[in-house]
């Protein structure tokens, strides 16, 4: 299976008391002030269950132990299936799953910059993470402005899941999308009834904050879960304009949310694959953006992670995020701000883990590869430090002695590739040899080596048959769709 | 008093067992293999103790007893004091101090580049770092080659503690800096008597791995341990090069080195002041060079810190580090890969925390800002979330509802400001505007601060009599050491 194992013990950021307090103030929430549900299935689901229902606002008042009952059916750990059994990823437990940037409507590189997304970028980027083996889950995605919008959800899918063959992140966005996504890997799978016990397929729900859940979102949350498919539950909680400006409030608010729609997915199906998501940021109140790579952020993803766990969900967080528009200085501290947090707090899955740029305005094809290499970093750090007669070496320090050295020693030789992990971005030439290989920044190396990478791309197997249904499919849908408009 | 509190509980990375046995290797190490100290005063003192002393090889061999004994003797806590008491710092415990760049031969700023640092560069630094309220401790310092090595000890610490107003990093290399600096400090605090027992000087002891002390560096131990000021014990492990490769045995190695010198500084003077210093990166085989930022590096600080935790000593990181040689992408990435693991570590003093560019040989204008607002962050990180009545706002939440949004609200208008930091350099402006304003990156809106950082520095006052003391001080000292030469 792809992913790492995530060696660290998580963090709690919250006295046992505080998260007690967050808890108990969501269920209030969810009871007194109650979420909006903009779709009757999803009311009509409530309604059937005894839930209150208002009607005219589609609001349901939500009582504590109706919901306490039922997000305890959902799966604490499952399997996402890709279609080579190698890239399968196991969610929950110490598992830590990366997936690339998704979404942007902006597509960034040193050489031309920023420009409108594009099936060329698009297909550039599924390549370039598809070499990338830190990359276990997911492609890529840019909100590509070559194709009619109505219809290139088929496209994007179809490109994705021929190019590679790590598992798939879906579009949840509206019946119509998520039933074509859903039918398209059923199609892979061999049939929807295939497919109900076996998730091949990641759909992002993200809340209209406060405590609203949009038509579009309710729809395909509903279609994901009656197909057995994973909803990734995302509360769009900005502190200081989405939800209030302190912390505590955030989280509990962002818990409201995402508990709500775990339980309309139990509803759906009980048993349904979900994650609680955060992608909580405070708000940069002197320009209006979402504050990434904030101490406020790293300890929002702590505490989300927190409230997470205590409900036996599997988590994932918001991404390694920045609002640097270029992989700068910046970039990487911000980066590195939400990537510990993220580690520390046990998060299962990261979205938005390489590739993010421009507050997520931009995928970067030089951010794709230099978080790569912080990625990849972790792959030793969660190793550890190995403690054993061979590793304490007393003989070779006794032998070396005071005055010498190791370098030259049969012990080092035999152990250097393993102990340490070599980056292939990181400079660490002398002074004088650098600037004879022109003084170049982490970024400019980053744009020769994702060209390298690119070139290393082998378009994986896939059965013709399969994809000549594929296109069967995405060719129909098409005439469909175009039909309607 | 200066400095942060590190709510972080510290994370053990070395299960308890693997803690047990790099103990009990570093003390078979100290008993079988010994450590050689170059200077007849140390041998003499062992030999005094009744440790086994090897007197053409200088060297000692340590009963395990004897060595658990002695480190016993030194305080897990201590003040060093400063000469506006405000700047004081508390060592151990929960508390964080976090000290400037210290050593480069060269320093650098983006539009002149990297050059020799000169006397100008190191006030400027100075300057630079006074202003900065998350330099809790210490002056920066350059290798300034415009003044003659044999005497520029003298005008580095004259300019260093007139110009700032916080504590002192002193020079530990011989016994002639040593004294000259323990007795420049007495003048400002009243005499040597004053300070025995009030440390105000801080002293590096590096190690000359594996296991010696030359010379130098014996005498300035002996020295500032006699004078009751701070030895911050720091082994040279490099792992491949000056230690084994593997990581367990160069925590054991240095863990050897750094106790050996605590028992010296212990003998010298019981309770004398020490830190359990590490510095501990690998090698990179590619170039030769340190390999900082990496996650061996990391492991080896989460080690490090803990052997220290386990002697109940306060410990001093090797600091917020990088190879990168402008502040890039790299750097950002590197030196949050060395941060994040001396806070979870419960590092009580970092080193070289601010300002480090190039594997230790610049320090930079530059970085000095940029790492302060790296810094800053975790001073917001430290608070934590804050839950009651009052930050959870339930009231609020109900008030405003689905659909509405929060930036309106009091509640919002009267917490965000202590809820948020508000950083200086990162920027969250649109595309268009950041585009607008010269797509300048992290680096360049870093030359912008520290100049105007620089404009706002105010030379302390010091009593004039000190001053003079002090200037004639230093006049006679040159005098007596020109004579020498």
């Amino acid at each position: 299976m792809r992913g790492f194992k995530n060696t660290l013990r998580p963090i709690s950021i919250l006295p046992p008391e505080a998260e007690e307090q967050i808890h108990r103030a969501s269920l209030t929430m969810l009871r007194d002030t109650g979420v909006v549900f903009e779709e009757p299935r999803a009311l009509d689901l409530f309604r059937k269950a005894g839930v209150r229902v208002d009607e005219a606002q589609q609001r349901v008042y939500l009582p504590p132990e109706f919901v306490e009952e039922e997000i305890r059916k959902a799966p604490s750990q499952f399997t996402v299936h890709a279609r080579d059994p190698r890239n399968d990823v196991m969610i929950g437990g110490d598992n830590l799953v990366l997936a690339p940037v998704s979404g942007p409507p902006f597509v960034a590189d040193l050489e031309s910059g920023r420009r409108d997304g594009t099936v060329k970028d698009q297909r550039d980027l599924i390549r370039l993470s598809e070499v990338l083996a830190v990359m276990h889950h997911g492609c890529p995605e840019v909100a590509v402005k070559d194709l009619p919008v109505e219809t290139r959800h088929l496209d994007i899918l179809y490109d994705q899941v021929t190019m590679s063959s790590k598992g798939m992140i879906g579009d949840a966005w509206s019946t119509l999308r998520a039933r074509d996504h859903i039918d398209m890997m059923a199609i892979v799978f061999g049939g929807r009834e295939a497919i109900l016990d076996k998730p091949v397929l990641v759909g992002i729900i993200n809340s209209n904050s406060p405590l609203r859940y949009d038509s579009n979102m309710a729809e395909g949350l509903i279609e994901y879960a009656a197909a057995g498919q994973v909803n990734i539950i995302t509360p769009f909680i900005m502190a200081g304009a989405t939800s209030p400006v302190t912390l505590a409030a955030a989280v509990a608010q962002q818990n409201s949310e995402a508990l709500a729609a775990v339980v309309l997915a139990q509803m759906v199906r009980p048993g349904a694959p979900v994650m609680y998501g955060s992608f909580l940021t405070g708000l940069e109140m002197r320009t209006g953006a979402p504050a990434f790579g904030r101490p406020e952020a790293a300890l929002g993803i702590l505490g989300s992670a927190q409230m997470a766990r205590r409900y036996g969900l599997p988590c994932r967080g918001g991404g390694v995020l920045t609002n640097s528009k270029i992989p700068d200085h910046q970039a990487g501290t911000e980066k590195m701000m939400m990537l510990w947090p993220l580690l520390l707090g046990g998060v299962h899955y990261v979205l938005h883990a390489a590739g993010w740029a421009d507050g997520g305005l931009t995928a970067s094809f030089e951010q794709m590869v230099l978080d790569a290499e912080m990625l990849e970093m972790f792959g030793r750090f969660f190793t550890g430090v190995l403690v054993d007669e061979g590793t304490l070496a007393l003989d070779v320090i006794a032998r070396v002695g005071a005055g010498g050295h190791f370098l030259g020693e049969e012990h080092t030789r035999q152990r250097f590739k393993t102990e340490f992990y070599f980056p292939t971005l990181a400079d660490t030439e002398a002074y004088e040899s650098w600037v004879k290989k022109g003084s170049k920044d982490a970024a400019a190396r980053a744009t020769e080596r994702y060209k390298k990478l690119l070139a290393t791309y082998q378009k994986p197997p896939i059965d013709p048959a399969i994809d000549e249904e594929l296109r069967d499919f995405v060719a129909r849908r098409k005439r469909e769709i175009e039909a309607t408009l």
